[in-house]
């Protein structure tokens, strides 16, 4: 099944996709309302109302290399940060190249949102606590990431987060390519069987510590390739079974 | 004004405390509903509905200093973290010291809670935007803090930030003395003058980047005198002008 969330006669609505039309549904995941839209008209929303966006930072062996953090370890456990929901763009979005960084980054990664209430997940029954898969860019000022004491505006600035087109409620999120584009220029391809933790072992982690809602989103780390941006640019995330998450730098 | 958010027959209410009496409003500072509860019989909750809890770490230079983090150099920038709404306790509350933590500590702090949505505040109108002040209790694991790659379940863990137990509308946030007792012995006493930036400084830096929503919380730093805490204890954060947050250890 495919969930969008889109505007529609000045409201946001969920639906489920079927064939050319968006049944809407009551919330995500939801009952049918029996209202409906055509798809080819909706304003695409983020598909997700987090009550907080949970990332994983350094979970490609790739990316840890290219970034000079190979230590010669392995990361023993996942490396976790915060956006709030503040961060979060919509599909097709423009987001504004900060003036306060010199080397904004895209990091394309396969997200997800949560479908429960999930505390104390173990490996075998966390994808059951997940609703669906997305596009997630998680956009990056990697000068204010060295700078800062901690990663708050390097990450979780406003619209640092894309999100979307839409969920993708029946897909194994265990080996699915993901690239990222920029200018329509292959910049990261790899997929998510390359991740040092996989989805079940992000979620067994994180719901040892922090109670994830329904509707929290999870960002599950980028591969090798990530590199700058400058205004004008298009960048695709392009997740295999999902779709391709357009973003416009302003 | 004093604004309480509390459980009453099953739900929680917002309200304005009048003498003995609790006066029901329609959302955080509303309009009153004509419903109202005695005070003494309270169970009081958070005093805040946020969308995510903005916090400032070392923004008082003897807490750096016990921390051996003193280079020599002021933070020329606050810096900044993020916890969730699941961080949360109540006041009054237990938290149980996590088993994955050999060195909990306590750091009382001086909060606040947004009144409007901010973008973009300046030093002049930052304070404008607040909806009043309470007390926060940043609980951190100190030992994670120092080993993870950013401060996520070191200080983002569920119930790692009791707050209240009420809001006060009316204070100047300038000067108040900030104490933080351990079983009724005198722990951390400063005051909110000693920070290196203070709660319009930290306002107008945090919304250059994050638009803080109502209701979002933001703690402003710990002074000098952080120490563990084992099960059995009570905390008692007492911000002049508020009152005192107490929090017992599990």
């Amino acid at each position: 099944m495919r969930l969008v969330r889109m505007t529609w006669n000045g409201g946001a609505h969920w639906g489920e996709v079927s064939g050319e039309t968006v049944q809407f549904t009551d919330g995500m995941a939801g009952p049918r309302t029996g209202e409906s839209a055509p798809f080819d008209e909706a304003a695409l929303l983020p598909p997700a109302e987090p009550t907080k966006i949970v990332c994983v930072g350094r979970n490609y062996l790739d990316h840890i290399r290219e970034l000079g953090n190979d230590k010669g370890d392995l990361p023993a456990e996942p490396g976790i940060f915060l956006k709030g929901p503040n961060a979060l763009a919509e599909p097709g979005g423009t987001v504004e190249a900060p003036d306060w960084s010199d080397n904004f980054h895209f990091e394309g990664e396969l997200a997800l949102v949560m479908g429960t209430r999930a505390q104390g997940l173990t490996p075998e029954n966390a994808l059951s606590a997940v609703a669906g898969y997305t596009c997630g860019l998680d956009l990056t000022a990697r000068d204010r990431q060295k700078t800062d004491l901690q990663w708050f505006r390097a990450k979780a600035a406003d619209r640092f987060c894309p999100l979307g087109p839409w969920l993708e409620t029946e897909l194994n999120p265990a080996d699915l390519r993901v690239q990222t584009r920029v200018n329509g220029e292959s910049k990261q391809d790899s997929r998510t069987s390359l991740m040092i933790f996989d989805v079940p072992a992000i979620l067994t982690y994180v719901t040892r510590f922090v109670t994830l809602e329904p509707g929290d989103v999870v960002l599950t780390g980028t591969p090798e390739g990530v590199g700058p941006l400058k205004a004008g640019d298009t960048v695709e995330v392009d997740v295999e079974g999902v779709g391709v998450l357009v973003t416009q730098i302003g």
